[in-house]
């Protein structure tokens, strides 16, 4: 088991998570909007445009908790977004190397 | 008042209820879905796409209140749906005179 409660975050580590947050988020989205561009061009039955409804629906709900930035969650919630590709450990350079480590741990998990 | 409780619908008229039903809420997801297009295209913030995921469920939220096909409530809708172009009266062709002088009625409310 990985310790990562009470980790302390030093000001630039905060603005480095900040913005790999944002980064990831902004990937994803721009993959979403692709997504619903390709699905909304090939919507011909009436009911598929409540499908693609529901599709946004579950993204919704799926990325408000994935992407939460409560501090004492960001080392799971980080190591999540590295799995699934939204994220690369380079955008958490400058992260201390406990943090790091935890990070990449938690990817293997 | 226009009275319209009661209504004695004959087999044939319901025929042609349902398919100018069915045209109508055709005719108005065709243009729900030209106008998603429309927005997905125009897409460029990053919260836009929940923009667009609320005005989908608002728009559904709608046309599941208003495609009531309750026989009590049929006159209405179809008043509703001649007033917001969806029907034309010839769409309605069929029904008795009485039904459709009472649906002419209801639009100039």
């Amino acid at each position: 088991m990985v310790a990562v409660e009470t980790e302390a975050w030093s000001s630039s580590e905060l603005v480095i998570a900040k913005q790999a947050f944002q980064a990831a988020y902004e990937r994803e989205i721009a993959a979403l909007v692709a997504e619903v561009r390709q699905r909304v061009e090939q919507v011909s039955q009436i009911e598929e445009i409540w499908i693609l409804h529901d599709f946004l629906s579950a993204r919704r709900h799926q990325m408000d908790g994935k992407y939460d930035d409560d501090l004492t969650a960001l080392l799971f919630t980080f190591a999540g977004l590295v799995k699934e590709g939204w994220l690369r450990l380079e955008d958490l350079q400058g992260l201390s190397a406990d943090k790091l480590s935890k990070i990449k741990a938690l990817t293997r998990m």
